[in-house]
């Protein structure tokens, strides 16, 4: 029956106790049984037995259950509505049909906890409404397509519906005649089951989300009905061929450590019907054992996409709309899952951010964990998510400080994730204190709000959000990577360089030379803590190299108020004008220049940017000005006739007429603003001075900085470039030297950081 | 002794019970005594009695006690350093003698909670080298002219040195040898006393809040010294003619609604020496019922001060920045105060979300009723707070509804507020759900940090903040109010026409004909509820007359983002130009104009405009557009070189070459925008058309809006505009009939709101 899972995955480390939970566990569960016991989907037998207990106790579930109940018994007393479909998405029948399925849903549920026969006669009621509709009706008048549906205009859309649908019908089987059984399952059950699967092959049959809610509303159907034909077709596609299916969508939809490639935004909504059907799977088939399968490739996922936050936000990455969280409702789902398997106690630690309960089984494990106060923290820590179905299509690295809202620094060097991905090669992303400090633009879109294109992604997300230059990375002669081209984009993809992360730093290096013809581009990015400062630092060495000669340009979106710079700007005061004419060039408003090193022809060729963010914190860009380097500074906002765009600020670091460039820069946190207790500490950088060189694979990065008492300290923060396999790192035994100030140092390892005393 | 204070202000109904307290007063407080007991200021025998006691019990006393101990156990290892003093405000010397003071009163209060002689003795030695130094010290190097200060660079920095230093001395004064106190009193207290009375006369006599800290410093040594001649001249100024002193400052920097000129920025801070020094007096001389002087003034200055805020923060009137709020100590002081003398349990709910408990008895009671969880909720309601000392110099109105985080409509019908005052005469601002939705500036001001102006005002404060089109109010031929003049603004104001609360509104207008030469105009708001509608709406009239011809702007500031207009839009894509010259137009870039009723050539008037917040609601602010109705949409941040404003939007309306028109218009907060949930809800307007007549004295708005049906109700709001007196408006009988398409109505009363029935 369950087994333990063997986890390897930082993060999940307990493991579930085969003794202690068979010990718990009734006969009828342990034992095969041949006929179907429903409820036999997410929720069990075992499960509803608890359930009924707990909502006779005080606590977190039967509250939930307590407001779920109002919910229901409010909508249960309405007419039941099953329109003919004629709406597209946001229309009314479509809205319709979608409440109709959560209504079903929840009642059955309902009927579950309560045995009360009004909640199963509603589900029952519903449908036998759809059993008469659905076989008079043709593919949907306002269908897309490659994927047509007939209750909504998109098969997808379909599919969800049935994955809910199914296990409504689950809840209130018992409660059904046989007569009745008949007319449900051979008026819609079925219909549906073989509309998304035989006469829909080429969505059920590809390996893309799409296909994973095909697959589990079919797979999830055949449990229910006892057919175990539609299962074998789910898993293994409809020649059970192995090429489709769910199982080949588990081996190619995530990189082998749970990365999704179009990004967090969407992996949550993708895992969905991987975890739901995953485990129907596992009540049914546990002998598949199909949580562990790939190296607990679901479980990593669900982890993966906790991961990919910072103060319970999704990392904006692709299309992304910020808002999105941990605690949006498939991740629910997903952490009840993967907590129910595994008892991981960290994982309580994000149902309590989540603050949803959910009326399941594990929901109920979650909200007795909770209610018990049982001790949690989850343990967000430096990651790297190998990209690619391989893990050799780069990687997105994320480096944390571990503190709660402490730093954070993401570099995305992944693939470019298919559609819905940024041309944004190489870029990165910072969080410090709880708020986004030098941020990505994410989607331009105003979700649903039908003045602003119809809800629907605006053209600025075309024209601005995806474009290189919206993004903190390298842009070539004022062109996006790959030309913009999506096919060219997702043919190629960066290298990881090497990835390292030890207690004092979390280092990562990547390179591309196909974002551009004739262009080589290094990034190495590295969160260092040093020995007597308060807050790390952020190094970024952007290594660009081509046989010819271009304008290189990188921007740093930054949020919040410009405070001072080192150097003089030369400001557009009563007119600004765009900086360019297209590939998001055309939205930028150029509010000033500066060349630092030219303009001050100071011996220092450090070039200082100070902002302050809202969270009241002060942030210092400091770079190697070379003579030629110019800076721009610039606000959103051009060419937006219709006020789509936020207006958010940059400053972008100009060399023209090069082959060959080192951008070299340190991000500082510092001091402290406070206008409401009127106090301003440590408003200004404490760095001093910042050199860089290399020798040959070495990166040798020194700096100064002013120390509490005003005497400036020396470091050294030294590099080795060569490339590793990401997870041969830890073995790696790299010796090193590297001259400074005329004097010879060596070093083992990826990196060192060394005070100089003079 | 104490007597019940017999409240009339609506929030402080409680009236404490004299028998009660008294009957739990031991026998030396009821008494009264000859020689001085220590403590007498703030906190006396009884409360020590009370808190040493406290702090051998669990709860937040006692938290609030052991943080402070750790705080004070650690600096009291430090060397005690009094330097000679030398720097200008935030300089090492300024800093260092403002720690002292603070750190001598928290060892003073530690002494008397701990009877531990460490804390009396550090207090003791860093009095005595005070003492040493004060001597030797001519007038500061720094000092600024007319308010010179020795300790300080101004003598407003000596006067709030010694009102913590006396409380200090006062609590170890039994430590002391007679001797010691000696040295003390003729090295330290009575030369600063002596400097800050009879060597500073100018701001000892000053009706000013500069004045208040200095009688309050002087008063108080007067108790602790037992002197009583330092009492009199600190009550009745340096010759006892009571033409300036605290009782002076009393009758004339409040009105008598408790209202402080220059706005709740400064009124929090002017609060402290008046509410400290008051609690002395109490102390010492209960037979002056000083908290009952000028009908409770003081408590009215407190409760007024809390009562000027929205969800924590002060509402942003004349220079205030903005994230100043409730939880400021000085407010913090101020309502522990206001609850020991009255028992208010509404003050409960304030002290909770100030989050702040301190080591006075009246501290202690706060922190029990809070740790006792008793039930309080703060009854913010609709108010009117009358401006000038006599109550009529204008108003400013306080529009709520009833629930927290719910609407409200600040209406600035206020008198200059001197030096730091706007030139904003009958502006509004506008707060929902928890945030600025049609916002004011505020300071323009980086407090203490020095690379912006030093962390002074900004010169922006001048040139956008102070300005009257960085306000939501009328600019005549874009110039200012009193032309920007402080000695002109400080002459006039606008009077009240009336002010009406009820259940179902509130309703305000005032006028001003000396903010410009030769015009007049007169603004009326108006916060409704409907019938059927979820939330208020808020009309606003701006009625301007003239005999000669002006271009008339009307800006409405607005926090969010752009979401749709119901007219076309001529907007500037490729190059920005400032809007205008001078007076803050040149710091407005101009994103697009339109003229709605002209371009459209609509019989509808209506013109539209929709931002969502922040906070996930829209609103909608819809208007009257006469064909010559020009609207402007800007953006802030021209000539702006420094990068020293926020980049703000607003719109203006504007009328060129009219001598009288009316502005007439609706805001209606309305929907949620869910990214997260994934749902949008009443992204459009409900309002469908708007018309205004004026009929002699009488204004009728009609206009229709959408119901749940998707059909119209057509409502009329009729205002009479008759001018009453605002303590008389609620004895008012106004009889009012008016006509509405063709059919006469008649009403009684201040407004009706009908619904019509076609």
């Amino acid at each position: 029956m369950k087994t333990s899972y063997l986890l390897n995955i930082k993060t999940l480390k307990r493991v579930v106790c085969l003794v202690a939970l068979s010990s718990l566990m009734p006969i009828q569960v342990l034992a095969v049984s041949t006929a179907t016991q429903h409820p036999t989907l997410v929720v069990n037998q075992q499960d509803v037995v608890t359930m009924r207990a707990a909502i006779k106790q005080p606590g977190l579930f039967k509250q939930a259950f307590t407001e779920k109940k109002q919910h229901v018994d409010h909508y249960i007393k309405q007419p039941i509505i099953v329109p003919i479909p004629v709406d597209a998405g946001g229309g009314y029948t479509h809205e319709r049909h979608k409440k109709n399925y959560q209504h079903m849903y929840d009642a059955g549920m309902m009927y579950q906890l309560t045995q009360s026969p009004v909640y199963a006669d509603y589900v029952r009621d519903m449908l036998l409404q759809y059993a008469v509709l659905y076989p008079t009706l043709p593919l949907h008048p306002k269908r897309k397509s490659r994927n047509e549906g007939k209750l909504f205009w998109q098969g997808l859309n379909e599919a969800v519906w049935m994955v809910y649908t199914i296990q409504a019908y689950d809840f209130i089987y018992d409660s059904l005649s046989v007569e009745q059984r008949k007319q449900i399952e051979s008026g819609i059950i079925l219909p549906v089951a073989d509309f998304l699967s035989v006469q829909s092959p080429h969505t059920f049959n590809k390996v893309h989300n799409h296909g994973t809610w095909a697959t589990a509303a079919v797979g999830m159907t055949g449990f229910v009905l006892d057919k175990p034909e539609l299962v074998e077709v789910a898993l293994l596609d409809l020649s059970k061929s192995g090429k489709g299916g769910f199982l080949r969508q588990l081996d190619e939809l995530f990189s082998p450590d749970g990365y999704y490639n179009e990004g967090p935004y969407y992996q949550r909504y993708a895992l969905l019907p991987f975890v739901t059907f995953a485990k129907a799977i596992e009540q049914n088939q546990p002998e598949r054992k199909i949580f562990e399968y790939r190296n607990d490739i679901l479980l990593k996922a669900i982890t993966s996409t906790v991961e990919l936050s910072y103060n319970g936000l999704f990392f904006p990455l692709n299309d992304a709309i910020k808002s999105k969280g941990i605690d949006t409702v498939e991740l629910v789902r997903a952490v009840s899952i993967a907590y129910g398997l595994t008892n991981n106690n960290d994982l309580i630690d994000i149902a309590r951010q989540q603050d949803h309960i959910l009326l399941t089984g594990d929901g109920l494990k979650l909200a007795q964990a909770i209610d018990q106060n049982t001790p949690s923290k989850y343990a967000f820590d430096s990651r790297v998510f190998l990209d690619g179905k391989n893990g050799d299509e780069g990687a997105l690295v994320v480096m944390r400080q571990n503190a709660p809202n402490a730093q954070a620094v993401v570099f995305k060097a992944t693939a470019q994730g298919l559609g819905h991905g940024h041309f944004d090669k190489l870029t990165w992303q910072f969080y410090d204190d709880g708020a986004e400090i030098v941020s990505d633009y994410g989607a331009a879109r105003f979700l649903n709000i039908e003045a602003k294109a119809g809800g629907r992604y605006l053209p600025e997300n075309i024209t601005w959000a995806k474009q290189t230059v919206a993004h903190n990375t390298l842009v070539v002669d004022e062109t996006s990577h790959f030309d913009g081209e999506v096919k060219r984009g997702n043919a190629n993809h960066p290298d990881m360089v090497f990835y390292h992360h030890d207690d004092t730093a979390t280092l990562a290096s990547a390179v591309i030379d196909t974002a551009y013809n004739n262009v080589t581009f290094e990034r190495t990015m590295a969160l260092v803590t040093l020995p007597k400062s308060q807050a790390p630092l952020v190094f970024d060495i952007v290594d660009v190299d081509s046989s010819t000669a271009h304008q290189y340009d990188l921007p740093v979106h930054y949020q919040g108020q410009l405070i001072d710079t080192n150097f003089a700007r030369n400001a557009s005061v009563n007119t600004l004008k765009a900086l360019g004419e297209a590939n998001g060039y055309q939205h930028l408003w150029l509010r000033a220049t500066a060349t630092p090193k030219a303009a001050n022809d100071k011996s220092s060729s450090l070039a200082q940017i100070t902002w302050l963010n809202d969270n009241g914190r002060f942030y210092t860009h400091s770079s190697i000005a070379t003579s030629e380097q110019q800076y721009l500074f610039t606000q959103l906002g051009a060419n937006d006739p219709d006020f789509n765009l936020r207006n958010e600020n940059s400053f972008i670091q100009r060399v023209s007429g090069a082959k060959q460039h080192q951008f070299v820069s340190v991000l500082e946190p510092h001091g402290e603003y406070n206008p409401s207790a009127e106090y301003t500490l440590s408003a200004t950088s404490k760095l001093t001075s910042l050199n860089y060189q290399r020798q040959d694979d070495i990166s040798v990065i020194s700096f100064q900085m002013k120390t509490a008492s005003d005497t400036d300290s020396t470091y050294v923060l030294a590099i080795n470039h060569q490339q590793t396999k990401i997870d041969a790192e830890r073995n790696n035994k790299l010796t090193n030297s590297f001259a400074y100030n005329n004097k010879q140092y060596s070093f083992s390892g990826r990196y060192q950081l060394l005070e100089i005393n003079k």
